[in-house]
């Protein structure tokens, strides 16, 4: 497969994605000020991100509204809050779990301010998500299909998976390294068997990368290099445990002149900064060994915030785990 | 270029370098405690490194003895107190400047505890370069020429210092990624010219990255699967500014069963966790700035060293100062 652009040029086709509310919300159960998502949102305007994911749209039947912020749900009349009618050429977008969402939840999409829903899915509910995406282009959304934990799927689990997906009518395939355990050879793969089908069937590619081995950069410009298109990254790699592609390291990297950096580090010095003093995310070696073990980062997150340092005794206890 | 290897395989020629106490003393001038450096040896060997990099060997003539620790020098006696004749099989190595070395302070290799002399130079220093190798390989020793900032030097200029290289006595050349400004695709098509030197002379090719953009790790691997198979690497990343190739990562990546990470894993908890908290290196979003627009860090450290967040202000005086 031969390398997509090159370091001096940039490619049109490629859509950034700001996924800082809903990976971040995940280390504050979704309680953000509306002053920091209002900011959020203007930041990426004036950075040229392409799209903005504002959080779940999680069922209220199945959580509780009193435990999460508002993120969690996501609905339209907190995101038209923020955004009022979204007079811009960012699109914004929502995420909803396989399971866990309400179809009746969505409004025609001429009546919704949403442009995009990303279903999330594992490999064994696929023709759940693709029930979901039916619905969703039916009432007129974009859709994408984000396949999480391909790092323990099996190659031809997952090469059905993406045959059944390219003869739905979802937009746009996510490669999802969910625990950050692949190396950007193995993205590179990856990202060759998703084009191939995405060729096939007309579908567009994306990647949403984790930080456990301090790869989620460089796995995500590996896919770029070959020719995947949605590419996710939050601000300095706000999210759970090692946490993302940091938007401003792909903003940097991207060659496209929409793309204003500086608008970036400017929302990070003013509103990531003293989240990072309440708030715990970003590369620590117990997340190198639940990456290098292809496993659930839950036990490093534990680890961490137990401040348990002793990276022997918790290496041995993961490995011995596996057996 | 052919890639060589697999994630399932491992390269019996590929050798690891710690580098730890070289690039680390650079943040403590060299002065660690005996403790430190024996506990380092001995990590290093039980966790199968090929190399350890002692320090430096610089001119006592130039360099005052009261200002720096004793890894500045690294003398004959200083390693011997810590290595007694080393008996193992990890080879110990010491750094030479060009300029800033006396060549009268190397005993006949026979006579030394040193197996490998790594010349440190600049483009435009290659004679000056290439004149100590020659000396050292009449000693006996094992040489290396890393030659630094390579990311702002010409492709032919590179070319032409590569060919001079290939003609002398040197056995290793260095691919030296100074200011941590190189992509992975960067990194792949420069590996690709040294190796092609490399196989011309029968010369192996090495790599020292640093992560001031968090590719340090994500470029070592890229060049060692093209070929390059001498790969720098410390404890936890521990260097100047932004820090080098994590060793923990490295080693958990390569297939060889003679890397035992446990052992690394280990002396960063007991030894660098202690120094992380007086000592301060890694990746930051100043280095980023200063690695995108492929500078020297030191802005970056003295903004760092400020605590300056103001980082948009900082991208703009750091992009302004380019023109």
């Amino acid at each position: 497969m031969e390398r997509k652009g090159n370091l001096m040029s940039y490619r049109p086709d490629i859509k950034v994605v700001d996924a800082t509310l809903r990976d971040g919300g995940l280390l504050n159960n979704f309680f953000f000020d509306d002053d920091f998502v209002r900011a959020l949102y203007q930041a990426n305007i004036k950075a040229g991100v392409d799209y903005m994911e504002f959080g779940y749209r999680a069922s209220k039947e199945l959580f509780d509204e009193n435990e999460f912020g508002k993120w969690k749900f996501s609905e339209e009349d907190a995101i038209r809050e923020i955004v009022g009618s979204n007079d811009s050429d960012m699109g914004i977008a929502v995420m909803a779990d396989v399971g866990r969402t309400e179809m009746d939840d969505f409004l025609p999409a001429n009546e919704s301010v949403i442009d995009m829903v990303r279903v999330a899915t594992y490999i064994h509910q696929i023709p759940a998500a693709i029930d979901m995406v039916e619905k969703l282009h039916g009432l007129g959304y974009q859709t994408s299909v984000n396949v999480m934990a391909i790092a323990t799927a099996k190659t031809e689990d997952i090469a059905q998976a993406l045959n059944m997906l390219g003869e739905s009518s979802v937009d746009i395939i996510y490669i999802v390294d969910s625990y950050g355990s692949l190396y950007p050879e193995q993205i590179r793969e990856l990202s060759k068997l998703y084009l191939e089908v995405g060729e096939k069937y007309g579908k567009k590619i994306g990647i949403h990368a984790h930080n456990n081995q301090q790869l989620a950069f460089a796995n995500t410009i590996e896919a770029t290099s070959v020719g995947v298109s949605y590419l996710d990254a939050t601000m300095m790699g706000m999210g759970r445990g090692a946490g993302n592609c940091t938007l401003e390291s792909l903003l940097g990297f991207l060659k496209n002149p929409r793309y204003r950096i500086i608008f970036t580090l400017k929302f990070i010095q003013d509103y990531i900064l003293p989240l990072k003093e309440k708030l715990v995310w970003g590369y620590e070696i117990p997340y190198l060994v639940t990456g290098l073990l292809n496993q659930h980062p839950r036990t490093a997150i534990a680890a961490i915030k137990d401040n348990n340092t002793n990276y022997a005794e918790f290496y041995k206890e993961v490995w011995y785990r596996e057996a």
